[in-house]
């Protein structure tokens, strides 16, 4: 079978764009499917782009190919690409961050500057169009792959993999009885804050479900939230409305409040401005 | 062909959550189809996960599989269950009291809970999170299910439908010229109000189209709306932004503001702390 | 391969009316495919129903499906509808307006009114129900139509296409170093106001990449806003808050503030009553 395209972009559904690009991929190859990853990452976030691939990215069969559209830069000189992962998956995107994380954490064992030559759709009154890459060249792009009209090696040509924009990514630290990193990202729906503390090594610096620990948030080293919470393997074991420390869904130490939002009640963004402190 | 996987959740398209769901789905059974019933059910109402359930659900082909996951008690001791239903679906959920409208309006003729030995997603490095059974639980179990890998039978054991987690409902009452009930849901685009009155007990009691009536809702006991209002077809017989009862998609009477809200304009909410009171 | 059914209404995702429309379609036929345009129209607004169709529909292959349903006035004498366009589409709709930008730009060669005696649901106790044609008249015919199981011809009596209800358009206004029109629609995501002024004729009245225009605007008349802006491919050349005039992606001088909202920052609407000057 054809490789799925699975989409994400800052765009909504509030208006016709995604409908746009979709259809240029069903006038491709009527075959191909197209699923939603999200169409919801804040505009212009390309870390949050990035961090997105990253969460989703494993559990897809191999093979499959995301279009990852977060493009403040189109229609200036950022690259337009396509990047093999040593995972087996291709992403096409702008190469403008929204690579750190599956970079870093996967690899990229070759990318290809698109070649607007050739992988760019024409006839269409749009070839004066700047603003949409997202229809005119991603989609284009990937349809072409996906349905074998072109070749990976087609896409255009290869570049260093070491040129890849890459934001900087901060690396946790750990002793005994002491964790320190920072809130990468959070769940935006349910409020919870993701550290960058992988559970393991959380457990090997001597913490245990089951545990109270003193947690202290600092924004640009200011202190601005200091408790100590239960450390359980869910939010459930909090009673409702109160704040807990648990193991989230890519095996990272998480904060929650239980059945209420941790980032709205205490105001707690991500970012490396966002440090966390854990101890006994 | 295999049955559709139709889902429904509360965790929006902000963040990687149903990506990942999908991708899950996707690495089982490549061919597995899924539709998005909605992925906006207000968090962590299991009410409205059963309404929604109900809402829709005989609309769709026989065998068709759901996938329902409002489930603030992830990781705690709720059950994790596929039931099937008397007129020929099945629901993958929480036992939590999403099952509660299903139930009581088609029947469950057998229901089973998950046996996660088994139908557990494993070898991803997911192996000690308990937060998401969407992914690892759920939609795992669903796919496997949909693509034949296991029976119905092979999800885990039989359990007693008497033991479902049920939420209570509200009988409505009639007599000549009277009707009361309580705002079962409500519409959160449209802003309109679904009483639990069906439209034939409201016939019967003597109501009919073209009538204008006395409307009363009352907020734990205590009158907030008294109106007479016309009651027809649509609300496309009252003129732009007056309030009107109708026979709603499901043929219960409703409320409606033409092209405004009702929810928002007269601020009434669902539940059985809202009930209503219609008479001549 | 049978035509895709592409959707967009007003309906959003809140609550179970997608999922029961999407039934409708795969008990008439499990094999047809599903895409969602947008389902974020705003409330009750034709006009911009009209557009998203227009905006979106060359990039589909030839015979989609599309099935439109912003409709205020269902259940009342409002005509349902199917039109062949001469490009090569179907538009399942209300007769309301929203066929206008699509008849202008492409033509519609034949219309039909849907014959509910024939093409509407039955049997699932909506016989009754007046509020819902999405899912008993319009899904339930475009998905017959789609399937093959009616002709176009079939789905009830032709009417002259003059017939069809329009909103107005407004034509813009050249000459040498000036430009004057309407904005026409926005992009409510990226806040981006899109005029109806032709790249083409825009460049033919002299003006050129890289100029700075003075640009106004008046809101029923009265000045609201006027700045000289840069012209540019992309709203990328602009700094980072600044506004800026660009070609977008449907060929129509535009403004937008780059990685801001022309919308919110100024709040600049669109329709007849928001004109706009361009001048050198």
């Amino acid at each position: 079978m054809k490789p799925i395209l699975v989409y994400q972009t800052d765009f909504t559904y509030k208006e016709g764009a995604i409908s746009a690009m979709y259809g240029v991929v069903k006038s491709v190859d009527r075959e191909l499917e197209i699923i939603d990853g999200t169409h919801e990452i804040p505009k212009f976030d390309t870390w949050s782009a990035s961090y997105r691939l990253y969460q989703s990215m494993p559990f897809w069969p191999q093979g499959t190919i995301f279009v990852s559209v977060v493009d403040p830069g189109v229609g200036t000189n950022r690259r337009a690409c396509v990047a093999r992962t040593t995972n087996g998956y291709l992403i096409v995107t702008p190469d403008n961050g929204s690579l750190t994380h599956v970079k870093r954490a996967f690899g990229i064992d070759e990318i290809r500057e698109i070649d607007e030559t050739i992988n760019r759709l024409r006839g269409m009154n749009t070839d004066d169009v700047s603003v949409f890459h997202g229809r005119d060249v991603f989609s284009y792009c990937a349809a072409r792959l996906a349905s074998g009209i072109i070749t990976f090696e087609e896409v255009g040509q290869v570049y260093n993999p070491d040129e890849v924009v890459m934001h900087p990514i901060h690396e946790p630290f750990f002793k005994a009885g002491f964790a320190k990193g920072i809130f990468e990202i959070n769940d935006p729906n349910f409020g919870n804050n993701w550290t960058n503390l992988p559970l393991k090594s959380f457990l090997n610096a001597g913490f245990a479900y089951g545990d109270r620990l003193q947690v202290t948030i600092f924004h640009q080293g200011q202190e601005v939230y200091a408790h100590k919470l239960l450390f359980e393997r869910s939010f459930g074991y909090a009673k409702t409305g109160e704040a807990i420390l648990y193991n989230n869904e890519l095996m990272r130490v998480s904060i929650a409040v239980n059945q209420g939002s941790f980032v709205e009640q205490f105001g707690i963004g991500y970012g490396p401005e966002w440090q966390v402190e854990i101890s006994k």
